[in-house]
């Protein structure tokens, strides 16, 4: 069953591309994961403070253990989290809705690999060319750092947004 | 290729079940999609007024149709609209998250059965009972009647999510 989701989810991953040339890769080794936007809703977001409206995702390892309870979160896990520049609707202006595209950001789990950062590892790639974020790997202390007031949440702001 | 898309989305479906008990039907007789969770982000909103985070998923159908910039959406698009209240984190305040769920909302294409709603049917189910809104059939009425400003983009408030 397991590998059959693989292969599935591999096969729908396939089936739209959301991503045209080179890979992009960030200045720690993380190249951008180009299936999140097929990947399953964990939550959305609104950030006031920078007009940004966001979608996180997470691949099948992620959203099993976040439904499941399990933190932390097991080596494989990748959350990406989607921002949009949050613009007023044309016709209904009390709703707030994704304009423009800004960045993805995604966290991906390794224990070993990134023990120096709560386990996780930090990429983000920004515009429309998916530019990888930091001028060299230092820039995961800036992540990190973000990061650690929700410490005793696996470094996790998102939460997984409940359904019935 | 199309057959094995849609065996793979089923087999995704069974692999997280997000409903128990008995599968609400609304008074015009839409049953609720209980794999909605589990279908593609079409985007995030967020309703300023009643203080609601949201996100769009949509089928198979749905998804292709929209990436693909085909209006109106064929036969068989089914649209997901989940509304949770919007809390604000309680570590990082700017930010606004995904609190109670309050609903969901289902749009479903089928241009002839729902010639008079502009080829849509409608249906909403609300709270953890996700009791089914309305008293009888006419409570389309008022979902068709918000929709109609946006008659022009086949009743859809909801565009795709761009990504690069």
């Amino acid at each position: 069953m397991r590998k059959a989701i693989f292969a599935c989810v591999s096969l729908l991953s396939m089936a739209i591309p959301v991503l045209a040339g080179p890979t992009p890769v960030a200045p720690n080794g993380i190249a951008l994961y180009p299936d999140y936007m097929s990947w399953r809703v964990v939550a959305p977001s609104y950030r006031e403070d920078k007009g940004h409206i966001r979608v996180i995702t997470g691949n099948e390892t992620a959203v099993a253990a976040l439904r499941a309870g399990v933190k932390p979160l097991p080596d494989g896990s990748v959350l990406a989290k989607v921002a949009w520049k949050a613009v007023k609707h044309p016709s209904f202006p009390v709703a707030t809705e994704a304009g423009e595209f800004v960045q993805v950001e995604f966290m991906v789990k390794d224990a070993k690999k990134y023990k120096e950062t709560g386990g996780w590892g930090f990429a983000r790639f920004v515009g429309k060319d998916l530019k990888p974020y930091g001028k060299d790997a230092s820039f995961v202390n800036e992540c990190f750092g973000c990061h650690t007031p929700v410490a005793g949440n696996d470094y996790l702001f998102t939460r997984m947004a409940g359904t019935p």
